[in-house]
């Protein structure tokens, strides 16, 4: 069977309420769907992106060569099989592709919101989604599965809509963010906003998508030192230099060099500098147990099957973090939860790219096979 | 006794020929000594100093208030007792204290070197030293200690000079530089280009040290990063909030992000941009073993003493990296080595705040007290 791509967006004039007080009014979500949706509505499963992810999670668009940020894991005979299940994930608002974010029109202005934007936490991302959902007719869903702010977004759902998946499965994510990620995301942000060009906010999208923005180029290097590990990149680079008589010029390049050139540059012509402000700013502040009296306060609500997955070298959110919430989960009856530590030299990235230490356990999740 | 303090600069008009092939014609070493010199010359240790240093390692100048990078550590009755031995600790070429760096005048054009200067590394600037000691008679010392770069000019000196000195002390450093340490500078170094007012290197100093440089202020948070460690940040900032009301501000501030633009904005009024290039540059193409046909090889020069310290969570210079020079160190004949792992959870730092979990063994080594 094909993936069953399809790409929509829907519009919603009603108020979201906002965790800050206050509210987004209209809003638009833009959302991708894989596989087809059985007649009981029981193979549902939501993927949530990270950072800089989109709702395009699989397949590739007509005429362009890049596949969906996740297309390893999801499609048909996959670990999620889209001949089985009905795949759905919908772009965060607050993100610049397709669902509103600060570069949005400000109703009714016309104008970008940019700055007026309103600050947005993972907990309203989940709240847009789940509003999405009671529109798309669907209130309950076999499994919602996400990596790094998508494991955040899981978390969230998994604590304010008990009721609302089966299971969950946050993939190297965190239960609150640490100093030391929101250190990187600090040195991203400073970096976007030191640009010239950056115009405190009021640059021309077109321009910074043709031209690039070095700031932002730069921040995104920072962010992927923090994707990556010492060992990985020691293996990935090692000491190779570009070009062998560079060595005593003050611009020659090892391999690690260009390598990071080549990924911030790139980065800056595919992604909006407002909204990577807004989604760092709700990744900074994102700690599950706000509005409760503990962690473990927050921990009794989940009902879901909880699966949580770390990678032995993630250095941006370490498997300790991950290790602490399981650890609290067994404090609590009741709850079903698996934990898994993947041993892997590469750091936060492997969620994206080493698909094949974990696709299995996904695969055995979404199919019950998973002892709690 | 006092600390004896003394700050000198020695001109030398005999070209120092650099690794590259370039010369460096004339040249200024600043350094500074503590104690006094006995009649033996047996009592002479030198300090090697990392990046940011400078050979201001000890002591108060008048009308300041902030000691020497290294004063909790050298001074008398301190590890490194002035009492006892005479100290002296010089600026690297290609910094920005007094030694002769990118900006200074090159001679006859009377303008500053700026980009024109030539690239240095770790084994030219050991040779400016010991090219200094070599004008004030010093032939053999008892000792060479450093951390960080310092440590990489402590173990160039050991390979290049094994008759200079009896003891050598590396800390917190490698043997070649990773790319994760590379790709840190990489952040920094292009934050430093982007920005407007640096102006290709034709910016102009004073407006930098009154101004800042906000460029190298968000790549020296960048640094600051990668000095402390995930560990020590969490223990050292938490998730406080500089202000409650802040959380849903855009740009309110978390304490982590005030430290590092503390550290990032007051770094720019005393570093110089274009020195920060180049003993980048110097310290991404340090590797030991250039030059010889292994490390291996490079280490069979070394006759001194050598002792080797990391620390546990240094995240640049990760302490297996050590371990290995340790563990060449055991398959090579009649050297005397030792090896110690701190256990620390602060970070790369820690060679230069945690001084009480190893001044002792610095202490010991010094006195001879130390088993090889």
């Amino acid at each position: 069977m094909s993936l069953n791509l399809k790409t929509n967006t829907e519009h919603f004039t009603n108020p979201l309420y906002l965790e800050s007080g206050r509210i987004l009014e209209p809003y638009d979500i833009t959302y991708e769907t894989y596989g087809e949706m059985n007649e009981e509505k029981s193979n549902i499963v939501v993927i949530s992106h990270a950072l800089t992810g989109s709702h395009h999670a699989a397949g590739t668009y007509e005429g362009e060569s890049k596949a969906g940020w996740w297309d390893g894991l999801i499609g048909p005979n996959k670990a999620i099989d889209t001949n089985k299940y009905f795949v759905i994930c919908s772009n965060v608002i607050g993100s610049c592709f397709g669902s509103t974010g600060p570069m949005s029109l400000q109703h009714p202005h016309h104008e970008p919101y940019r700055y007026k934007f309103p600050v947005v936490t993972i907990k309203d991302m989940v709240k847009a989604q789940r509003i999405l959902f009671d529109r798309l007719d669907i209130h309950r869903v076999h499994a919602i599965v996400g990596g790094s702010m998508g494991g955040m977004q899981a978390l969230q759902f998994a604590i304010h809509y008990p009721n609302f998946a089966k299971h969950i499965v946050a993939l190297a994510t965190t239960h609150a963010t640490q100093p030391w990620a929101i250190a990187f995301n600090k040195v991203a942000q400073e970096s976007i906003l030191n640009d010239p060009d950056f115009k405190q906010g009021y640059y021309d999208p077109e321009l910074i998508k043709e031209q690039g923005l070095s700031g932002m180029a730069v921040g995104r290097m920072a962010g992927h030192i923090s994707f990556l590990s010492h060992e990985s990149m020691s293996e990935k680079f090692g000491r190779e230099y570009k070009r062998t008589d560079g060595l005593y010029e003050l611009f020659g390049k090892f391999q690690v060099e260009s390598y990071l050139e080549y990924n911030g540059n790139n980065f800056t012509k595919w992604f909006d500098p407002l909204a990577y402000l807004y989604i760092t700013k709700a990744i900074n502040i994102f700690d599950i147990s706000r509005g409760f009296d503990s962690l473990q306060e927050a921990l009794t609500k989940i009902k879901a099957n909880l699966h949580l997955i770390s990678f032995r070298n993630d250095l941006l959110f370490k498997n300790f973090e991950m290790k602490e919430l399981a650890h609290e989960l067994q404090n609590i009856n009741n709850t079903n939860h698996s934990y898994t530590d993947i041993d892997s030299s590469y750091g936060h990235d492997a969620f994206l790219v080493e698909l094949e230490k974990f696709d299995f356990m996904i695969k055995d999740i979404l199919d019950g096979n998973t002892k709690l």
